[in-house]
């Protein structure tokens, strides 16, 4: 039996060598359009700020070396031009040469990616991208001398390739067309991430189209000019599916191969896996693009599975994501509030501002988390995390507890490894089940920050309860003061009407509504507190957002 | 309704401060033994070595704030001596005076945590103990001017206050009387950080029982003396369930207080949480004396709630812990092999020694994971990480997967936050989840360290199929070596009989199982490869453990 893969990266090569540890006496070739199989193609913008010094760090393998390892036939600078399913047939073309030779399978596994997409826009030609080593190779040239970049698309690559611009020594601007950079997070958790590429040097454009991109320059609506002695383009991918599309496989609406739950596509002699294939999300079962590596790899080994007779099927994707940005750390799984609204789905948000570990250890670092949540069932279903040391970890752990059908109240039960050096006595995440449980059992009603001012001019009085001292340092303007700690025998001093009770993470809010509301008094937290509000998008860059909170002191000792 | 809880720290003040926010008018009265309420008692061996600069640090809360902030009226230096469950009365004691008074209450909360045990040795009254801000006191004075210490004990304490006392510049004992430190997880899980401790120079006495504490000396059985200019005596804790006892309530049969699901005692008005009482076992639901701050935190507020009429239920517990010794993080979930063998429970053992991050970025740490396994039912059973940074976070997310029901295979499934900073494409949970596929498939036997000798005793040849170079730098002894790559052009070499296949750390083992298995061959792979067997106990100190592996090379790219 022969079995061709096109593509030779995550999905493909997962495949591969997973064929080869169940069938020692299949054919298996791998054919990859560029020079190189299994790079580290998500290392590629590391390599061109010098993170990873040596190019040889990318190549974890060589055609020689998987021939050695696992018989593998691998055929790199091949790329399968044409596919006649009837007799099953590619046409294989060397990419150097041109030159075209057929080559028949019993078995074809398509694992071609995702193809960088360029804006239509005049001059856009001359852009670069990085998709593979040949691609990092042309930047790390372009990059020698240059003084200048610009960065079209605040994605996972254009992020990452800015960074990395910044540490070559450039003077970077990262252009987007949206007013933020990673799309599929809420704004309020991105906020830092801009705050912080800002303090590094970069010149962030938010909602701003490029209209030309010259010699030297890129042009934007606003008629800005910006310097680029090189531009790349990372406004995104699309599944690179012309060679299934052309060969009349079944392509779906988000333009992905179709594929079934043993990845089939609609030829039963041809499999799909990887970026160029749809997935279903897990929330709703819809088609989704997402391009993950551990998605692709899952996904490969899965297609060698199935054609190896073991009983697999693939799961729904959650599309779990981290991205690293001069040192902070943002991360997310499920779905956003944005995303939910958008879909006019019921949820709650709630956001915390917790550190990673015990406050009193030295070196403890912040972040704020969001979740999401289905105030019918419970059900987690989503979650963002931005900061500090320990953002993955707590994402990771809400990725499984989704994976495993855990509701939201659950989480305050979590067993979490604890010691003032890696958490607290209530993890981050077991607050967020804390929390949870609160709303489900009633017990408070919070607004998000893009509902407060609706509130206040409807009549409600904005109430801080922090200490005198925070309030005057971090004010949310129109609010009255009365500390937490006085706020009972103060209670006589308070407007009539409904409350809006803020402090600065969102703890001692909720301790104020709960004396107020006991007293009969109505009163709705503001979720977050002034930490989320303060990460609103459009706000004044000058304004305070680093200060801590004391969240967690009084009950939580350990 | 007046509530008096016994006990300040983590679950008596977490159920008082719950039990004000559910209810603004009851009388909350808590009385604390100590002159503290709400310190960070997992932060005191922190402050014994400096690490927490501040004494203050520790002291969270004060009987005024938490009086401001939860109208709590808390007592410290408070002990309660007598209970009298017929008048629902109390013997309150003075520490300081020895005065006594009687106090009234509808709903008892008793929190009285545990007490350290002093082996019954001549002398040993002269050890220090580290339970409370006093104790440490006592410690911080008695270091002072102090040049040796021997800590008797190597449970969690009495590691990370070795640490400490190295920190503060002594020459450190650790006396152990079993063979390891860590006596819940498994010898070759935790025979890195008994390596660990010698490198930093503590003189780490295992299987060693100390007969008499001298003046200035610790005498052991092999009549070796100590020099001791101080001696801490930290060889466990047993639950503080005296006045429990002497009220006629039930306690266990391992010396805790018994509670229902609603954590209440035998007397429906009084409750009990934390150290002092006796939980259900997480996979067998046998009583379980589990003392740790974040299920001391939970059953105080569960406590709370059931005062206050919510519907809660106490979860049972998987004794989720971690520790750091001198940089490395040692950290378990669930169940170890030794106790599953001691249970006469049947298990697969899986070990891998994975990287926190992809190999190819700059700062990857090693790490070794152990995941035990039902072979009937695929259920995670427990798991284990010893290594640097990133095992707290896989140790997390396996005890998530439990609490979420998921099975071992659905490990390999899981979405985690994945770019070459945080992860690998194939994150090292996911890994775990893979092999035990294989295992479930048939695919490949493993032997266990253990099993070894017995093994080759029995026939079998060992098969080393690393690189020439590895074989004769770290050899197993008695091996034959030919290495993967070259493996299916000499099968001919190869004698007859079982197989028992090794490499590194598992992979390039298990590759080669798979060859050999499809050539006729019956080859059993040594699971975890060199690292696991360098790890075993009893090995020669010389010998090399650090070395890495390539284990991810060529199908996860990403």
């Amino acid at each position: 039996m022969r079995i061709v893969i096109v593509g030779g990266v995550a999905g493909g090569m997962s495949a591969a060598t997973r064929l080869r540890r169940l069938d020692e006496d299949a054919e298996i070739v791998v054919l990859e359009r560029s020079g190189h199989v299994s790079f580290a193609n998500c290392g590629l913008p590391y390599h061109v700020g010098g993170v990873i010094e040596e190019r040889s760090a990318l190549l974890l393998q060589t055609p020689q070396s998987l021939g050695a390892r696992f018989g593998l036939d691998v055929r790199v600078g091949r790329e399968a031009v044409a596919l006649d399913r009837a007799s099953r047939t590619l046409r294989v073309r060397e990419v150097a040469t041109g030159a075209e030779e057929e080559l028949g399978y019993d078995v074809l596994i398509l694992s071609p990616g995702a193809t960088p997409v360029r804006p239509p826009v005049p001059g856009m030609e001359r852009a670069l991208v990085l998709r593979d080593v040949e691609d990092t190779d042309e930047v790390v040239a372009a990059v020698a001398g240059a003084r200048s970049a610009v960065v079209v698309g605040g994605g996972f690559i254009g992020v990452e390739v800015a960074e990395n611009l910044v540490h070559r020594g450039l003077d970077v601007a990262l252009v987007e067309a949206t007013g933020q950079i990673m799309a599929p997070l809420d704004p309020e958790m991105v906020e830092p991430v801009h705050a912080r590429l800002r303090e590094r040097g970069v010149d962030l454009r938010l909602g701003s189209a490029v209209t030309a991109v010259g010699e030297r320059t890129v042009s934007l609506a606003d008629g800005t000019e910006l310097p680029a002695d090189v531009v790349l383009a990372a406004v995104g991918v699309r599944p690179d599916s012309t060679l299934a599309r052309a060969a009349g496989l079944e392509t779906g609406p988000r333009g992905g191969i179709v594929v079934d739950e043993h990845l089939r596509t609609s030829d039963p002699h041809v499999f799909a896996v990887g970026d160029a294939v749809e997935k279903r999300d897990a929330l709703d079962g819809s088609p989704s693009l997402v391009a993950l590596a551990n998605t692709a790899n899952l996904q490969g080994r899965l297609a060698a599975d199935v054609i190896a007779g073991l009983d697999v099927a693939d799961r729904p994707v959650l599309g779990t994501s981290v991205v690293g940005v001069f040192g902070l750390t943002l991360a997310s799984t499920g779905w956003s509030e944005k995303r939910l609204r958008a879909a006019g789905r019921a949820y709650r948000a709630i956001h915390t501002h917790p550190a990673n570990h015990a406050g009193y250890y030295p070196g403890a670092e912040g972040m704020a988390l969001k979740l999401l949540v289905d105030p019918e069932t419970d059900a987690i279903l989503g979650a963002q995390g931005v900061g500090g040391a320990g953002v993955d970890k707590r994402i990771d752990v809400i990725a499984t507890a989704i994976t495993g059908g855990l509701r939201t109240a659950d989480l305050a039960e979590l067993e979490l490894a604890y010691s003032p050096l890696y958490g607290s006595a209530k993890d981050p995440v077991n607050m967020l089940g804390y929390i949870d449980r609160n709303h489900r059992d009633g017990l408070v009603e919070t607004i998000q920050w893009h509902e407060l001012q609706d509130r206040l001019d409807a009549g409600a009085v904005l109430l801080d309860v922090r200490t005198p001292a925070e309030h005057e340092a971090m004010p949310i303007p129109g609010g009255i003061n009365i500390e937490l700690d006085r706020l009972r025998e103060r209670l006589g001093e308070l407007p009539e009407g409904e409350l809006v009770v803020h402090c600065q993470a969102g703890l001692r809010g909720y301790l104020a509504a709960r004396v107020l509301a006991q007293h009969g008094r109505r009163a709705v937290n503001l979720d977050g507190g002034y930490l989320t509000w303060a990460a609103r998008p459009g706000r004044d860059e000058d304004e305070t957002t680093a200060a801590g909170d004391d969240t967690d002191r009084g009950s939580s000792a350990g």
